[in-house]
């Protein structure tokens, strides 16, 4: 079984390509960036907002969702479309990224390889077992259990377009043999959400498998083999990726170099400007990644400047009387207001909630515009350009 | 001097008329609703939006504005209306609701007649003379000075369309002795800020008076006759206005029925459904609250229930399954996308920021298609009839 994936270019210098996913609902023009709607929306936004931006695709929490408003209760709305208010396309992780970083640490740190939290960090994971994980829920206490088929239900009765299966997400600080151990049982668990999913799952939710393996070619080479043998209809890549981002090209190339080319690939958790440019030209079909949500939140706006990671703060007390815009003539409905840097300065430092979302605005919209202009780039034959001007800070 | 205030219909049974206050920035239809802009924003909101809605007039906060970002950064953004991109009217309050409201308690508390905080609570007010107001700063604990002429500055500096005069606000809990003495201060400083408003305020913009003199009708009428014989361009009423609704209608009509009809009339910090319609009738033209957006913010909505003062909770455990809408039939644009009860249940709940939002976004509708249904029925000459419906809970 395959996604109804057409690829309509591949770019002769590398391994990026265009497409069209069709999934139950809807089309999502690849390369595409998904951004996260963790809770039931893209905070801050609305859902007409979202599809504005030019997205055609959101991603949903199992795991939160999960833990409130809970899976059976959205069911009884009809389903994550009906109650978020989205009719478009929906991916929802598998729950694993987030029931692992409770024991492992906080989400980020562990898995993308920064220092560990020390021992005097305790999770709330109770245990990890062939069968499945206990946790404590954050929500009221309680003591739980994830299993691949738990998880599996809970996408469907959130009804997304695309379900991820249950995977342990293999932090970074761990032995090579742990890593291939781990690897092994989330091949076996695989397994199990696939069987689950062909007896009980929702007509034309689509199931991605996970490859993982930590930073070891061999491992990363045997699972992205072992998750392609099986009946996935897209494949995704998790767990850690490397402390550095050549490494995270390196893990990500591994992968995709083995993986057959008919299928669709989804990057977890990454979408940096120039890793956005890496992973498409490594293969990679769509992404997801908090970093332009939260950014906003927190004042900080993307703009084309490769040298500061392509961001600045707002609330740098250096913007205090700048009558300069955000972005110098950029076309995203937040800057067409044509505030000045000195006024959101002002409000992000205040937390505001006009700030807040303007700048989420601002930045969603950059990186939209980023991957429709490899899109464009990959269909007209002129990726390696387009990629260069991106890296060397042209304006999206 | 009078405003350019045309009363295009007075209702032949109530103190109610319609009219169109014009401004530097634009015409303003009364009875209008005023809503709060405190920091330059309407929180949430794109000044589109607020426009959208059809509010003509913001108000902006003397107080806040002056102590963080600064006036006179302000001033050299281009004024207020540059700096928050809002380009219709804005009034300005005088910063003595703030200043004084920090030596009395909280700010909604004594100004309302609600309980004093006790002896405990120590207010950042150094000294109230004759001069002016020392007061400790919120944002660097510097000691401050606020003086009728330095509010008529700083107001000058924002460049608002109507600023309003520094006085001193009085609360509940004092005795009819205090109320009197303040009151002729607030006279005195009145001769004060339009003193300097001659000489030095810009060009176009209006000056309203206040009216104090708390609870006692002498007192009020007194004041209400001290400020119409003042060159002020319209009246506010101010202060405290009883601890009972019934006591703020008679308060507010002790001094309508003295000022001089041509001038507008606006009322401070008054807002909820049925006090517009109790003001509107006793001759307010415009009115500011924090109610809408501080209820939006909090997940409370308003819908046409009189017995449950217009407010629904929209975090109550009682709705955690319903699929009903916010609000039956209603057309703002938030209601429009077809949430159910239980989705924005859960996201108040999480304080998400896109419910914060939309629950902001319907509460102004409704209080502007509140105003906006009284305005039509003084012009149409059924002010009675539309009032007695909107207390009995009809949708506006």
């Amino acid at each position: 079984m395959a996604a109804d994936f057409e690829i309509l270019a591949v770019d002769s210098g590398s391994m990026a390509r265009a497409g069209v996913l069709r999934v139950a609902h809807g089309e999502i023009r690849t390369p595409a960036f998904v951004p996260l709607a963790t809770k039931g929306s893209v905070r801050g936004l609305t859902p007409a907002e979202v599809r504005d931006l030019g997205f055609d695709m959101v991603l949903g929490n199992t795991f939160h969702l999960h833990l409130n408003p809970g899976d059976e209760r959205i069911a009884g709305q009809g389903g994550l479309h009906s109650f978020m208010r989205w009719d478009g396309p929906i991916i929802t992780d598998s729950g694993g990224f987030q029931v692992f970083s409770m024991g492992h640490g906080t989400v980020a740190d562990e898995i993308k390889g920064r220092a560990p939290n020390g021992p005097g960090r305790s999770g709330s994971v109770r245990a990890i077992e062939e069968e499945g994980v206990r946790y404590r829920a954050y929500t009221d206490g309680s003591e739980r259990f994830m299993a691949p088929e738990t998880s599996m239900e809970i996408q469907a009765n959130l009804g997304s377009d695309i379900a991820l299966v249950f995977d342990e997400c293999t932090p970074f600080h761990v032995s090579r043999d742990y890593t291939a151990r781990s690897t092994e049982r989330t091949h076996r668990w695989l397994d199990r959400c696939l069987d689950w999913h062909a007896e009980h799952g929702p007509a034309g939710q689509l199931v991605y498998g996970i490859v993982q393996g930590g930073v070891h070619e061999d491992l990363r080479v045997e699972s992205a083999q072992a998750v392609a043998a099986r009946a996935c209809d897209g494949i995704a890549i998790g767990g850690s990726l490397g402390a550095e981002k050549e490494q995270m090209y390196e893990v990500v190339r591994w992968a995709t170099a083995v993986l057959p080319p008919e299928r669709p690939r989804h990057l977890l958790g990454i979408g940096e400007i120039d890793d956005l440019v890496a992973g498409v030209a490594r293969g990679i079909d769509t992404f997801d990644c908090v970093m332009p949500t939260r950014l906003g939140r927190h004042g900080v706006a993307l703009v084309p400047e490769p040298g500061r990671r392509w961001r600045i703060d707002l609330t740098a007390a250096s913007l205090k009387d700048s009558d300069e815009p955000l972005m110098e003539g950029c076309p995203c409905p937040a800057c067409a207001i044509g505030y000045s840097r000195s006024y959101l300065r002002y409000m992000a430092k205040a937390r505001e909630l006009t700030a807040m979302r303007l700048i989420t605005v601002h930045n969603l919209a950059f990186v939209q515009r980023t991957v429709a202009r490899l899109r464009e780039a990959i269909l007209a034959g002129t990726f390696e350009q387009v990629s260069a001007e991106i890296l060397g800070g042209a304006a999206p």
